[in-house]
């Protein structure tokens, strides 16, 4: 069960109740709309998306400039299949979307406009080359777009929109910097211009405004402190001062205001979008019990054929045992029917990941128990037990047969897959750390945030992309790596003279250049460190004019000064969110509901007391005593650790414990709309009279 | 008026109550002592204090290694009188202080004991030195501690208080991080150590496990990259992964934890503080009320002729008018006397800087109308009226004087006077930028700032001394700057061979030497700054020996991993504060104080109303129309400007707001031993009722 169960469970209520079109849904209910619906979210389709996304991509690493040259055909081909497997999803959500909606969404209009330029841009370009005419491949850029749009990527999508929102703020965070900036090298213009200083390298030092500009730019960075400072230091100490009173209002104060600014929109825009969400389902549950709704006494009720016939049909593969549990929790006092408090929470029901399993001892321990109770078979079933581990040992594994597979059929240097395999054996040592008690908070976070590493990862790369392909037209081939052996003409200066005593040829950074996909990859990431990124924007001007500065500024502001501090914002955030349920005390939001739910249950008869003590312990039982009972029913429930949460969804679950239950929430337009500063304006249950 | 009015209060209700000693008052209230107390607080001799200490701080500037020398009978000397001065005022304050209170207090018995020790050690050094050996002065690392307790410097305490209480979780995640870090050298060993590659330098690369981890630290500050990747890089393009990996995980991930966890505690521990201190002051004004309270009617009360009394005491430079306006506030109905509930408000009526402006038309108004309008005099109005800017014309103007003066009296280079005054007019500029709207937060965060920057400037001297001196003791003398043009022995390796070939000199950083205490404290700003500190690390090791590198770690992990973090941390609040109180588009708390006063005022008669709209619109009437009534009456109450207040204060403000009037807050030892995480009882007024 995925994470829209509330979708599901919505369509679902639809197709029950036979709704051909209600207008207070958003999307198609018909029956083919809702088998369409559910192959779009089939997760063969949705890999399969991904995987011509990033074949998309990774094309760059193919085209000229290549790191492994294919034919122009070859991928050109490629392309034009990853655009027609793109349209094709296209029609596809059509399919299942009203047309109002569908047009009226601009990531679909944005697609198909990139399909359509990326084709004719393909076309154009070909029929050039033919021609024997190079031109620029400009529809590259888009590439990143697809990744952007598609469906799948919401959280890429809610980064981009918290940047824009933040956009209108830094810029004046920004401004105010820039003057701060120009003011500072005015005065250093004036007070070292005519001093006839020199720097280390022999150059005239502070004499041009707009170099003065970029070095105290490069200053705040800190990338060239000390260095920037000796000349004017040498000649006299107090000049120091001048440089002291600049790190501080720029480095320290700027930057943190930077960040403050980013952590401080970051922080209101997941609200918002969050509270969007929590409104989103309450309202999918309250539409769905209004399609199923019978009238019953004084309210309106949902009734337990028509409840089971929906269970069925949105969790099939549940068990029967399962299904009659969540009945019982959902009509506690067993009259037949599901009241509208109880259905709401369904789809939370069906999100907490209970796993039915039937108790049956090992076929081993009933067949051979002095072998199953071995030293070394228990051994293999406590390796087994402990996943985390698991997987690295089968990892290491598999590299090691790999190896002796390679070993033999080629002369392959094995160093290199022994290294792997000796590297995953370090991995095991993080299991002893977790162990320890203290140290959980901090593990708990760093487990949280993986998830959401994974969209920093892609909006990383839809910024990599983009800069990647622009260096490449602009400085491909310009520079060259020669091994340290090699006597090629200008072997020192990166195959270029211009490079003659800079720093980057005396650094040896010949080999961080734009010449490929891959090497421009890895020039980003260095320049995203920071450290030494002037030495490579200088490096860079040398060979091409001074203008080429200007990439490496664009790529620190878009790179350091916004996505890094996003990135930080967000795990100042996961720490605190994490921080504050472990203080509190309170267990985590699930295991709140589960209980909540255990409350209504235990009064029932000991079967079902005995059901929920399972779940809370399933995990003891499975080897200790105390299972006795839940062995003799043969059945037990486990829920997902709660440590593998990610902080969306812990901070959905706090936000959705302050929606009183009863409260209907606003309209699917409404909520959509919400933004960061309206208050949520209650609006008393218009509908639920109906 | 100062921050303490609330103090003075008390102390005053004592006197006036004629209370020679309450159990209640954790302080002298005898007539001697309250002018012992007045005569501790008067702003001279608090000046004095500080001039002492900073006089006792800035001997290290003549002591050996001196920046300055004097002989050594001065510098004692000088040393002896200010420790005479600390004995001096930490006696005046025992005389303020009640017994017990004074000695339960760990800074006193601080204080005593640094200057027993500083004047033991400096009778030893003597002898020794009169015998002819040198021996250490240790007792200079004490001269931080006069700083730190002596009761002015409040901030400071809280700041380092705040360390304290941060330190263990810091260290939790110091552990995990250095756990990684011994994770990825080991890999990094067995990765690249049998390679036989050699860095830029031609040195070999990741042989040995102590330098890996000393590069891998070096890396996370990534002062050492891409440098420190690239012979792996040149060898394989592979090896890069582990690079983006280690940098991922210790300095994107790990520095931002440390930012967490010391944004977490400072804004926990803030909190706590201005909750002890808004609850200590609502004691304050209870004890004061209890003092003067008399019987009327079924309540308590404070008489009108006491109330008087009092007040004239605790500000006897206010006027007639002004005192007048106070009571007419606090005893709305004119009833003669005060209740509880106003008179618990009277420390921050005293606080609001209502000045008492006596409205006359400019002498030249009257006199001479018509030379009064002319543009330079209204030019001349206008200047005067903008302090901001008075003050820096008046500074450009003083440095202009200074440079005439000292041009005609020695051969001076007046150039850098000249520059003094260039840097000051660049500084008018800033009043442009603030006059744009858009500006405004940001801006009023920077200059909400400044005071407590004073208090980070307060915990970097500290840190700096205790820093520059071990780093004089253990660095002095062993490297020397010679200018360019010198011609001593090894001149370009800073004075000495070992240095021959390292980065150090061919940084040409001879001149960051520990040969002084000003050199000393350019090298610690510098390593703050972080950008080539490894450089510096390994020169100083080359020179004195490995564990040199130790010292540059130790003051990383002290200055750049907590204090650092701290000061962005209290930037980042201080800009959510801000934030808060001008997106909520409610006025400030100081704002609506007084118009929840005005409430009270302005169903009385007209002139009182009149009254609080000069309050709110004084700016403008001084120069508008609407002035006609104030002019009539002669009166004008300016507020100061909402500007410029710290982040304490408008934090403190904010908290006050939470208290309810009624609450009577907890006694002085509940309120010292308030801990972050202890929710508040309610005490309902058990002391009331006496």
């Amino acid at each position: 069960m995925a994470e829209a169960a509330e979708q599901d469970l919505l369509l679902a209520a639809a197709f029950v109740s036979d709704a051909q079109y209600n207008r207070n849904i958003p999307f198609r209910t018909s029956p083919e709309a809702v088998r369409l619906y559910h192959l779009y979210n089939h997760w063969m389709m949705r890999t399969a998306t991904y995987f011509f996304i990033f074949l998309n991509l990774s094309l760059a690493l193919f085209e000229e400039p290549a790191v492994y040259p294919l034919p122009f055909l070859a991928t050109s081909v490629l392309e034009v299949l990853c655009l027609l497997v793109f349209l094709g999803r296209l029609t596809h959500f059509a399919k299942v979307t009203l047309h109002n909606v569908f047009w009226k969404d601009a990531k679909n209009i944005c697609i198909m406009g990139a399909i359509l330029l990326s084709l004719t841009d393909l076309g154009i370009y070909g029929v050039l080359r033919l021609y024997g005419v190079r031109s620029i491949r400009w529809s590259r850029f888009m590439r990143p777009i697809f990744l952007i749009n598609f469906a799948e990527s919401r959280q890429i999508r809610r980064a981009l929109r918290s940047i824009r929102n933040t956009l209108p703020e830094i810029t004046y965070v920004f401004l105010l910097f820039m003057f701060s900036l120009l003011m500072f090298s005015l005065m250093a213009l004036k007070l070292f211009g005519e001093r006839n200083l020199q720097t280390a390298e022999g150059l005239p030092y502070f004499k041009n405004y707009l170099e003065i500009v970029f070095d105290l730019y490069v200053l705040v960075t800190t990338a060239n402190s000390p260095d920037v400072m000796m000349p004017a230091f040498d000649f006299s100490s107090w000049y120091a001062l001048f440089f002291i009173a600049f790190v501080i209002v720029n480095t320290y104060i700027f930057m943190s205001l930077f960040l403050a600014v980013v952590y401080n929109n970051y922080k209101k825009h997941l609200k918002n979008e969050i509270r969007k969400l929590a409104y989103m389902k309450r309202r999918k549950m309250i539409e769905a019990f209004n399609l199923l709704k019978e009238e019953e006494g004084e309210q309106f009720v949902v009734r337990e054929a028509r409840w089971k016939q929906l269970v069925k049909l949105v969790a099939p593969d549940t068990s029967n045992s399962h299904r009659e549990l969540l009945l019982r929790i959902s009509d506690d006092e067993q009259k037949g029917f599901v009241d509208k408090k109880s259905f709401v929470q369904l789809a939370d029901l069906l999100n907490i990941q209970v796993v039915t399993l039937k108790i049956r001892r090992h076929p081993l321990a009933r067949w051979a128990p002095a072998l199953y109770g071995s030293a070394p078979s228990r051994l293999l079933r406590g390796l087994v037990r402990h996943r985390f581990d698991t997987l690295i040992i089968f990892a290491a594994l598999t590299a090691t047969i790999l190896n002796a597979t390679l070993q033999s059929t080629m002369r392959y240097n094995s160093q290199q897959i022994l290294d792997i395999v000796f590297i995953l054996r370090v991995l095991r040592l993080i299991r002893i750390v977790d162990s320890i008690q203290r140290f959980q908070v901090i593990m708990n976070t760093l487990i949280n945030i993986v998830p959401t590493m994974l969209t920093f990862g892609g909006l990383t790369l839809v910024v990599y992309c983009v800069f990647a392909i622009i260096g490449m037209e602009a400085f491909h081939g310009k520079i060259q790596y020669f091994p340290a052996n090699s006597n090629a003409p200008h072997a020192l200066e990166c195959g270029n003279p211009a490079l003659k005593d800079s720093l980057f040829a005396r650094g040896k950074y010949c080999k961080n250049n734009f010449n490929n996909f891959a090497s421009s990859f890895i020039v980003l990431m260095e320049l995203t460190v920071v450290n030494q990124w002037h030495v490579f924007a200088n490096g860079f001007a040398n060979v091409t004019g001074q203008p080429a500065k200007l990439y490496f500024i664009a790529f620190h502001i878009v790179m350091v000064i916004i996505i890094v501090n996003i990135f930080v914002s967000f795990i100042l955030e996961a720490f605190f969110v994490e921080y504050s349920l472990e203080k509190s005390e309170v267990e985590t939001a699930i295991e709140q509901k589960i209980q909540e739910l255990g409350m209504g249950v235990q009064e029932d008869e000991l079967q079902h007391e005995q059901l929920l003590d399972n779940m809370e312990s399933a995990e003891h039982e499975l080897e200790g005593d105390g299972g006795a009972k839940a062995q003799s029913k043969g059945l037990v429930f486990k829920i997902a650790s709660k440590r593998y949460r990610t902080v969306d969804a812990l901070l959905q679950r706090m936000f959705e414990a302050e929606i009183p239950l009863e409260d209907e929430g606003l309209s699917f337009e409404e909520i959509l709309n919400l933004s960061p500063s309206s208050a949520i304006p209650r609006s008393p249950s218009s509908e639920s009279a109906a």
